[in-house]
């Protein structure tokens, strides 16, 4: 995956917690992968997204019906930020193609080389918006 | 207002973007103020949220009808980060005291000094969560 988000001087931390959100989304959330999720986040992160329940054992049961229900979803990132341990996703879900998808946020959280804390915004992609500008 | 973010070695334009985005909440959001909006935002900025039209003109019309229809309103900020040229808020938007309100990631650019892009992506706070934590 290419790297979308704007240079600046990062510090070694933030090169690392960078990459590491990276990872996610490529080799998990885009994998669809479950065995991955472990490389990724602590087990006992603190996970704030009020439609998902704590831990990862749930995240894994997600990746897998999401591998069994969609298997074309992709979670199209837009754009990345990195602020010493906090990283930031903003992308486009969608679960089939030409699938309107929602649009979203995470926030991340990196403590001793793994993701410790999660927020999400999520909002659906409406048709007719009063705004003919991509939410994007 | 209180800085909410966490303290790295900012550039002296991070710093200038970060306090740029603060004082839009403090002065113009949560002031309620839309005399105050052209001190932060260019007139011919980008805007993307599905839910605006483009200009501070509809900006300046939506603070007076706020005003007029939820005084009390806030824009309480959750955290913030900067990536050099973009800033970040999580918040919690309320009109009245009591109201469950909306989470909510604005994402701004800032360009010669004021603000020339936003995102944002919007979701309303919903009773009977399957997550005990707060979405904060």
């Amino acid at each position: 995956m290419a790297r979308i988000h704007r240079p600046r001087n990062y510090t070694t931390e933030e090169e690392v917690n960078l990459a590491l959100v990276e990872g996610l989304f490529e080799n998990v959330l885009n994998a669809i992968d479950d065995e991955a999720v472990d490389f990724y986040i602590w087990p006992d992160y603190i996970q704030h997204s009020p439609s998902a329940r704590q831990g990862t054992g749930p995240l894994k049961e997600l990746l897998r019906r999401i591998k069994r229900d969609h298997p074309q979803s992709v979670h199209d990132v837009k754009r990345m930020m990195v602020d010493g341990d906090m990283v930031m996703v903003h992308y486009h879900a969608r679960r089939w193609p030409g699938d309107k998808g929602w649009a979203a946020v995470d926030i991340y959280r990196i403590e001793n080389g793994l993701i410790a804390e999660h927020w999400d915004v999520v909002q659906d992609i409406q048709p007719g918006s009063i705004n003919p500008l991509s939410p994007f």
